[in-house]
């Protein structure tokens, strides 16, 4: 007799909807625009190698020996330089390396959220922060959002007495979405009226097509922000590399439950970094993964805009990132449709899992940076015909 | 104006103790008997060189893509088998590859720990450990414990209601003590009669000088205990990674949790470990740490023999793993002797930081891996002699 007796916490949370539902497109030859993965093509791996090298070779016992929970001096100096080119004034001392930008979210989540919290999350928002927040169990709160992200006003009328409200600006996961100078003065001033806490999640920012997104709202309510950020898509996702920038008085309490959490993020990991970050690699390296994605997000937008002629199917065009949203035709539901598009050898994650509620069932996202132009071409084609055939059968 | 409302939890973090005092420590030409650091001459620099050339250069896209949660196949593969070979019949299903087994105590305390859970743990027990599962708001209960760990009886006596116990049979830290057959039996005995869950940390087990310890308590209550295993005393702390085993039952809560978490750890290192432990290498590797470790704890129970000489000062013998347990004569205090120690330039880590309560403040640890013999030898000659001057001084 074992009397695994579970937490509260446990018991609401729930396994990754977009995990359950990938789980569905793992065949064999499947075209996917589901996941949200990099394309591999952009890895620096002769770079990377480099940097290892010299790492093991220069610092090979201090790389692979504990280290400060703050993290590696000279990469939080990086991060604060490189903010500073867009804006941000920010001491090192208020970087705190993490592993990976999901780790930052756990972090804020144990420090500000406690049972029964009344937080604030875009309309749709990205499924891995509510996974991360949940565990604290917050009560989640949508704010009404459009194609500039989320509404002032609303955001105006549900801040009192909210922890914090959690934010993507930049190319946001799902939607591709991005908020516009405009938005982004106005949500500020609401946030710093009201006194609330943005959550600012930047992992995309650097992916612009043709200009930078405008300032974080970071740099506009620096006190009243948590920033976060990730190598993750400039560099790779496998390091598990991102951080946090946070105000000076919370730093602390965030440090404490990094140490608790994981001591450091891998010493090894985020001084190969800093090294392959030496020298200007990023202002290298950054536009070449721009260009790809932006000519594979154009690709889609054709593809899409040619084999979706005639259906009452909607998309967004996107300034940069890695994701566009589409709706289908009223009276189909995109979970439902899914099998069927795997059937045809395409899959895309339906948008459902990304609302904390009052879920719009019509919606999917589309990612065009993993799969190839040719692969573009086809499965946007599979798309459509499987979106004819739900149709017809209605 | 901001209003930053903390959780509860996060009033209830500290800043770690061992890390403000370890800052007293930081001079120059100090030697530190204080940290939990590994012998940096025990890394395999050149094996995690050869390894790394390989992964980038053959896996390299892979090895820098995300990927799943439950961490990379041949690794936890090794893990499995490597369990094997201590008598625990381990599915690799079973095993979670973590950022360090500090996340181990994190993912348990999540998925274990509501505000207010009675736990358990050893007198002293380890630091980490406790500011792991600080942040979920525990009740933590102290069980009676003597030189072969926790005692069977009082266990017995506290177990009714314990969402678990946490318990590190082998060259605990911070004692240095283990736990022999006899009782790791009694302890599985009490916990299969009791349904009390066990924590099982692990991270010093494959240390031993001359014998390996007596089987886990995890192979003699499998389905009641959770085992962290890590790779940082073996191969190198920096890459932070470590693993847990649970029962099937509780697997997927603790998956879960590790996605929230942080997605997953690092595929680099993953990869880069697994590379390094095929064929092998692991059992050409570690008898080189265990012989290392055991002439260097040899010289410090040399010198403390020597040194205390008259003084009501005593110690144990550890068998293995990187920690001695020392108790000061009566009527000193180990964290005032401690600035006193460090004006001689000697650290050590005062024990009252590991009670959770009723600490013992005349003990002390001693990590016997960091420092030469020479500085063994110099290091406790300078601490016996702050001792006799504390004693002048009552």
């Amino acid at each position: 007799m074992m009397n695994w007796t579970l937490a509260a916490r446990a018991e609401k949370m729930n396994p990754s909807v977009i995990r359950e539902i990938l789980k569905v497109t793992e065949k064999p030859g499947i075209i996917s625009f589901a996941g949200g993965l990099p394309s591999p093509k952009t890895f620096p791996v002769e770079a990377m190698l480099e940097a290892t090298q010299r790492v093991l070779t220069h610092d090979g016992r201090a790389s692979l020996q504990y280290a400060a929970s703050e993290g590696y001096g000279p990469l939080r100096d990086w991060v604060a330089h490189d903010l500073a080119k867009q804006g941000m004034q920010v001491d090192p001392d208020q970087v705190l390396i993490t592993t990976g930008s999901q780790q930052g979210l756990d972090l804020v989540a144990k420090i500000l959220i406690d049972a029964g919290s009344r937080i604030l999350v875009e309309t749709p928002t990205y499924l891995g922060a509510l996974q991360a927040f949940t565990p604290m169990e917050p009560t989640v709160v949508s704010v009404d959002s459009d194609e500039g992200g989320v509404d002032a006003a609303d955001l105006k009328v549900k801040a009192p007495g909210a922890r914090f409200v959690y934010l993507l600006p930049n190319f946001q996961n799902p939607t591709g979405r991005t908020m516009g100078e405009a938005r982004r003065a106005a949500v500020a001033a609401v946030a710093a009226e009201a006194g609330l806490p943005i959550i600012e999640d930047n992992p995309y920012g650097d992916l612009w097509f043709d200009a930078a997104p405008a300032p974080s709202l970071a740099s506009r309510h620096p006190d009243g922000t948590v920033y976060l950020g990730s190598f993750s898509k400039i560099l790779a996702p496998g390091l598990r590399l991102g951080y946090l920038v946070a105000p000076k008085t919370l730093y602390p309490k965030l440090l404490q439950a990094k140490q608790a959490a994981d001591l450091h993020t891998p010493s090894f990991n985020q001084r190969i970094v800093a090294e392959v970050l030496k020298d200007g690699f990023i202002d290298r390296h950054v536009p070449t993964i721009r260009a790809l994605y932006k000519s594979q997000c154009q690709a889609m937008l054709a593809a899409l805009t040619r084999e979706m002629a005639g259906l009452d199917f909607t998309w967004n065009t996107p300034t940069g990132g890695m994701f566009l949203w589409a709706r289908l035709p009223a009276g189909l539901d995109a979970v439902k449709l899914l099998p069927k598009a795997v059937d045809k050898n395409v899959a895309f994650v339906p948008g459902a899992a990304f609302y904390a509620d009052h879920a719009d069932v019509r919606t999917l996202r589309l990612s065009f940076v993993t799969a190839s132009v040719d692969q573009i071409n086809t499965g946007i084609a599979a798309l459509a015909q499987a979106i004819r055939e739900a149709q017809e059968a209605l």
